[in-house]
């Protein structure tokens, strides 16, 4: 089930959309539950997406595929294992939001990747558990300007600019649908008219496990119903200009596409 | 005046605290606008202070006093400038509720500071402007894993562990009563029933100041009302074991005590 969230002439409500994406239908309260419909529906075409979870936090981990460790820190990954930073939610942005790039960030790069988003309060959880608390996956771009990075030593600014956060299209609750090693993680940019796709990678080449990151993360914080969990980036990041479009696809979740400005 | 929130037998409430600090008059709605009173209060010795706010973000500086950077990093504030990171919201715990330590935390220090309690939604503030954008100040103490901040490079870990981001005991709202270039840090630190000073700063060592830091920060990020931006620690940071009492004081702002335990 695709549980997204939208903007109607009537205000922003959670929503199922189904499976041919044309159909969203308004649930009833929270979505950490099975849903309950009012009645009212609306044709996708006709409303706005937006990021299908406004979270809390996003604890995101980084240095999680090899060959991205490789790319972009020179290192091994056995030199330099996955850390731990957060993204913050002012940073997230919906479906079609424009990534906005001010001139203090340079260098600033898509990083497409699987997201876990969180239905329970949850910590210390056991790896093997780890399904009984995501809610979902969905697509996270962790926008990052690589030059801040570098310079601030700390990530929580080149990676918490507002609208580096694109977020979606939906939440796929399904997680049966998925080969949690095997699913296909593919970046396509759009730039002076051309289309390319320099991210074409594969859950193989995560570190860490869902699991295992579940569990690396909860043994210290807890996590809420909504805070979403991003489980890094493969090889394949790429610098973004004003005037590009950006896709990450993830078969099985769905396209989440952003166009690149100049804040 | 000093805006609090306290636990009662009817729940949770916002509530003004006099000056003697014997009595919390309930506040109608949010604190971020002049308060109306319900009529209801409280003596403070028969409710529980809590952590004044539960922010949605906690934004922090490190390295923003020179003498602390020379203490921890070995090296000058001018080849180290000053850096973003967040500490999440589940870190936080009010007065008097133990900072728990889990085995895997080594070296845990506490470190005494300034908190910034933002009060109205703000983006690219000039730093003269700062004081529009702040309720009040309050306490908070950045408690740090050393270890794991220096082993895993993002500091989100080892300083975003549950519980380790006491604050308190409330926010003080006239900022007139503070000299920002004179305000005096301490912490008391009680280990084996002796009571030493070993943090003695002043914020005559910030190397941003308070407008500077909000105009900093707000370049990148968007900050919402009940968001906290700390303003980093002076030197005299030191470990904290179980069993011992960790109290910062501000004067102009109060006490924040917190008894230190094994997870």
């Amino acid at each position: 089930m695709r549980i997204g969230r939208i903007a109607t002439p009537e205000g922003m409500t959670f929503c199922v959309i189904d499976d041919e994406g044309t159909t969203a239908k308004q649930i009833a309260g929270h979505p950490f539950e099975a849903p309950t419909y009012t009645g009212k529906e609306w044709p996708l075409s006709e409303v706005r997406l937006l990021a299908p979870m406004l979270p809390g936090k996003i604890v995101a981990l980084g240095r999680n595929y090899a060959d991205h460790v490789a790319e972009v820190f020179k290192k091994s990954a056995e030199s330099l294992p996955p850390t731990i930073f957060i993204k913050p939610s002012t940073a997230v942005i919906g479906p079609g939001n424009a990534i906005k790039i001010p001139d203090f960030a340079t260098k600033v790069e898509f990083e497409g990747e699987v997201a876990m988003v969180i239905n329970r309060p949850c910590k210390n959880v056991k790896a093997e558990d780890w399904q009984d608390y995501v809610l979902g996956f969905t697509i996270l771009n962790d926008v990052s300007s690589r030059d801040l990075q570098f310079a601030d030593g700390q990530w929580a600014r080149a990676k918490g600019i507002d609208t580096f956060a694109p977020m979606g299209p939906w939440i796929e609750t399904d997680l049966s649908k998925f080969e949690f090693d095997n699913i296909s993680i593919k970046a396509h940019l759009t730039q002076n008219g051309e289309t390319t796709t320099p991210q074409d990678s594969n859950s193989n080449q995560m570190i860490k496990t869902f699991g295992e990151i579940l569990e690396m993360i909860t043994a210290s914080m807890t996590l809420l119903p909504g805070d979403v969990v991003t489980t890094g980036s493969p090889a394949g990041t790429k610098e973004m200009f004003p005037g590009d479009f950006i896709e990450i696809e993830v078969p099985g979740i769905g396209k989440l596409g952003n166009p690149v400005e100049r804040a």
